[in-house]
């Protein structure tokens, strides 16, 4: 293990989209600009700010273009969005974004109980996507769901998520990131995927993306750097929860990522201070505690050095 | 990675003493032992049960001579009792105990704030300890505390470390657990650690003492895998706080360690299930949801079971 650190890694923050989405109350807009640029003054580059999709399916993204549009960013920030058809694709391009995300499923049953398509018609979708994308240099992310483990068929079949992996990169898309919808996977669950995509061009344009579900994200992140990945997904104070088990931790926040990486000597960028002021706000917004442990640790200590301050 | 994965793990459980002896409401012995009995019955061979310290440190632990000769316990699971002095080993003696566990720090401001003696006064204490033990043939753990990072002196000096742990396994301990108090330790420096630990007799015999502050504890369990270490401490639910950080997450969840060496393939002889009712128990006894991720995971996925089951 660490024969072959990277010397950076690229966080990819998902909380804006991947977090908010699944807030039942409304955020207002205002409040979601106020953390994407918050976010990308920590030194996030990398910032999923919305998701183009029917407000009748996620109401919560109904402001899609308005964010797009009003949110002001360093110009080493970028940000994409998520689209899921022709449809957002449009939108998306009309709101002047210059990456846009595709998702599907490694399972045909997630595949059908999430988005309502096979697997192959899911396919079918991101290739009139890509296509459009590619026409308008539009870059393209693609999310690989359930690559691990699947809430409805148990593990899941590594010889289909390297062969769907292949397929997404064959047909076009930049980067893809792969996905353990139900923070269920282990390290060595990690490795043998991993070991499973020999083409080196494409491992340094995937990305995994963990929930801390069950606490093992900071070790799979371990088991996808030993293994040459330089991409993760993280949502600022662990923000989305898991559909599947609600008021369990969901994705695995930023700042814990952004902790252990930058305690092993890897660069992010990211300001760790700073990012626990973004948790803060985040919280604020969504009016309760996130689960993110480096944020509830540094929040602690700050209320307990002012107690102190205070009393003095 | 994962060249030589042990096929067991000995997970030695310390929450009814490490866990319990923060809480600050008053838990009735009834329930102490109730908890070590379930822990018990969920196949957790090792668990640290009291400590037998004076009521005017620690008045949670003043009925540790009661619950010591009332616990009924599998002959296949052992016990063990903290001991700060020769006073705590000669009450834990006359309470049968047949496993003791001494403790101390690896920095001097550490040690003074702790426990106000020097290193070297405390290591005196142990010598002490240790030879009655071996005359009552008694087997002893030793403590060795911040290993990695202090509250006081930041990063610590691996080198004091490994001449502290020499030092104990040479006056006679039999087994050592180097703890990550403050839960700030990354992979690497659980790997630069235990690189310095030459001697194969005594890495068979250390065990690793994680906190979970930051979300780091099982990536630092992986790198202890890695290193050859096949002995972890973790608490029922992550019971036991951080006292630098009131309100974060402490110790590693029992559950969480079990759940990720299961997926690995390594024994623990852990029933799961047992285990997250034993989480529960731990919640009802301190009356507050615990941090453990994977009983948080559970126990939503059951209560959403049952709300299934009984609208049907």
């Amino acid at each position: 293990m660490f024969d072959a650190l990277p010397d950076e890694v690229k966080i990819v923050e998902v909380g804006p989209r991947d977090g908010l989405q699944n807030e039942a109350e409304h955020v207002p807009t205002d409040k979601k600009i106020q953390l994407i640029e918050a976010l990308g003054a920590s030194g996030l580059r990398h910032i999923e700010i919305t998701s183009f999709v029917s407000p009748k399916w996620i109401p919560q993204m109904a402001d899609a273009a308005e964010v797009a549009a009003r949110v002001k960013l360093p110009p080493s920030v970028s940000t994409s969005a998520l689209v899921p058809n022709l449809k957002g694709f449009e939108s998306a391009k009309a709101s002047g974004m210059k990456e846009i995300a595709v998702f599907m499923s490694a399972t045909e049953s997630h595949s059908q109980k999430n988005i309502n398509k096979t697997i192959a018609q899911a396919v079918d979708t991101v290739v009139e996507i890509v296509a459009a994308a590619k026409a308008a240099k539009i870059r393209v992310r693609g999310y690989l769901s359930v690559v691990f483990e699947c809430p409805y068929e148990g593990q899941t079949n590594l010889v289909e998520v390297v062969r769907l992996s292949n397929r997404l990169f064959e047909i076009g898309i930049d980067e893809l990131s792969l996905g353990d919808t139900i923070g269920a996977a282990a390290p060595n669950q990690v490795k043998n995927l991993l070991a499973l995509i020999t083409d080196a061009k494409e491992l340094a344009r995937i990305a995994l993306h963990f929930h801390d579900t069950r606490g093992t994200a900071l070790a799979n992140v371990l088991a996808g750097l030993d293994s040459g990945i330089t991409i993760f997904d993280s949502s600022i104070g662990g923000m989305g929860g898991c559909p599947y088990a609600p008021g369990a931790a969901g994705n695995l926040a930023t700042e814990d990522l952004a902790y252990m990486l930058s305690q092993m000597g890897i660069k992010t960028g990211v300001d760790l201070e700073k990012l626990v002021d973004c948790g803060q706000l985040a919280q604020e917004i969504v009016k309760r505690k996130l689960p993110g442990r480096y944020l509830q640790a540094c929040l602690s200590s700050r209320a307990k050095r002012q107690k102190v301050e205070a009393s003095q």
